[in-house]
């Protein structure tokens, strides 16, 4: 099952790339795989919160961990959240079956870095302040993995942060219907703000699209989204619920999107929800145990949804969203 | 908001009980809660396998793990797994809002353990081949807790075992449609057998159940709940897609149920299902980032729902079930 990856995993062997401490990022590539040079890393926000908080937010700290962790593993999975994010790169060999992409094409990984086989020279550039990371190294896509190739009409820090979140606006439009009233938490950071341009549309006049941000400086951005926003810190569970009902006068939301960067946030969206609703879960900080318990603790039946970062035709839908709204084009391109 | 629990929070002050470290256990009640004398614990099968596994099988060893985390936390909740159980016992007190349960009605929880106030004074008995542990102390129900009377006709063993898992049927009953193919990982546990059980009666005769089992002994149990049980490790994704595709004869699942008790079988879960289907997990060892980033990563649109424990009408659903079936009721019964 060469497809999935699973040839690459070391420790312990065999199993799902995901699942193993460290993957075999050595060559020759096998036959469905593609050898790329890695010239950005966007590492997934959860993971970069906790990156950048374990290192006092000290650049070199943070540079050093990022070292580390792929020299250790393999790839770029940090190990306490688990998460990942994904990578901008130039193709620079194909295995022997495959037909594209051609060498030279540039192209961003759809797949988590948690488990895509990495090696890295050197760490260019690092900002605290920007989940973007220039380094060089190669990393090595799967047969089974998705990609996307960059876009020539929009600027690449753009299509890149746009790619990485490219799940959840996808999803908002295959659960949004109109007239529902949706809540997004989270909603001024970059998932959330692409699931509230889509949200906005997907929900026409007659619908509802609450943001919640926090810190309260994000709200300018939920709003050029296209959300009403208001501050509320979403790890109190009491002050979703409560911001939830002021705004839609007493009723809760059909549909919540929990796109938050930070743990704790399972309380309030489920109190925000109905019972006959639904939260999709997009937080890689997202606890499994916290959700499944809190909703039975507190007798709510709403349904809750692993959000899948896969859905056909989710690189196009993210990336039309920005061409169409200038505002969130400029946003992503900060 | 009381009515949550969230008034007895110690550490951090004031989140939902299931988020604290700690929980207060002390009296007086508040209007809305209940007081029951506890007499049994059914621990979660996920926390007991970990505990079980700690501490090597040996039975004063579990003890005194068990009586260690309630007397840190104030709760029965496993700190490894986030995961807790339910309790059988009598109502000694009502908060003086409330009118019922009358003291002295014998009730089961059906909330968490994992946010359950609760005070043992001993473990009466322990047996490490039972998830079912005798005691003597307090625990205390909110006013959002939900509970069950414990039925007369049926023996308290049976009824116990089945409430704690009652979410998964009543899911199932929601989900599963005439003539899906449906799988069910873990099919020979409480949670897999009554799921299975189900199935069999929801996707009717031109529908397909089919049960993955280990250790292979749990075959039996889950044939007589229904399914078609084959051997299989569930934490190998691999041997899980094959079983399901050879069973399919090629086709993958419209829907399948995670009901085992071990970490790391999502990948076999995403990989069994179809693109255009759903994966439920019902084992507390769930990783969401695991979920989430695997399916993205093998490139799977399959829906994946976090097991809410509670639906509406799942305690009775559960129980007619194990009316309905005597050989269910007899392993129940052991």
């Amino acid at each position: 099952m060469d497809r999935f990856g699973s040839h690459r995993s070391i420790e312990p062997r065999a199993v799902l790339p995901q699942q193993a401490n460290r993957l075999d990022t050595s060559l020759p590539l096998s036959e469905d795989e593609i050898l790329i040079d890695v010239e950005r890393l966007n590492i997934d926000s959860a993971s970069w919160t906790q990156i950048r908080k374990s290192c006092e937010g000290e650049a070199d700290a943070m540079r050093a961990r990022i070292m580390e962790i792929v020299a250790e593993r393999g790839k770029m999975q940090n190990p306490v959240t688990g998460s990942g994010g994904m990578l901008l790169g130039t193709v620079a060999e194909i295995g022997s079956h495959r037909t594209e992409p051609t060498p030279g094409t540039r192209i961003a990984t759809l797949v988590s870095l948690a488990l895509t086989p990495l090696e890295l020279d050197e760490i260019v550039a690092l900002d605290p302040n920007s989940e973007q990371v220039t380094v060089t190294g190669r990393a090595i896509l799967f047969g089974s993995g998705v990609y996307a190739e960059m876009p020539a009409d929009l600027p690449e820090d753009a299509a890149l942060g746009a790619l990485d979140v490219c799940g959840a606006p996808a999803w908002m439009a295959h659960l949004a219907q109109p007239e529902m009233k949706v809540v997004i938490l989270g909603a001024g950071g970059k998932s959330g703000m692409l699931a509230g341009a889509q949200a906005a549309r997907s929900v026409g006049p007659e619908g509802r699209v609450l943001g919640l941000c926090w810190p309260e400086d994000t709200i300018e951005a939920a709003k050029e989204a296209g959300a009403e926003a208001v501050p509320c810190d979403c790890t109190d569970p009491i002050a979703v619920m409560e911001a939830v009902a002021e705004a839609f006068e007493g009723e809760l939301a059909d549909l919540v999107f929990v796109c938050t960067n930070v743990p704790g946030c399972e309380g309030g969206a489920i109190l925000g929800c109905s019972d006959e609703g639904r939260v999709v879960f997009f937080s890689m900080a997202t606890s499994f145990s916290a959700a499944a318990l809190t909703a039975e603790g507190l007798g709510k039946s709403c349904e809750m949804t692993i959000g899948n970062g896969f859905v056909p035709g989710h690189a196009k839908l993210a990336l039309d969203l920005l061409r169409s709204e200038p505002r969130l084009l400029e946003r992503f391109s900060q």
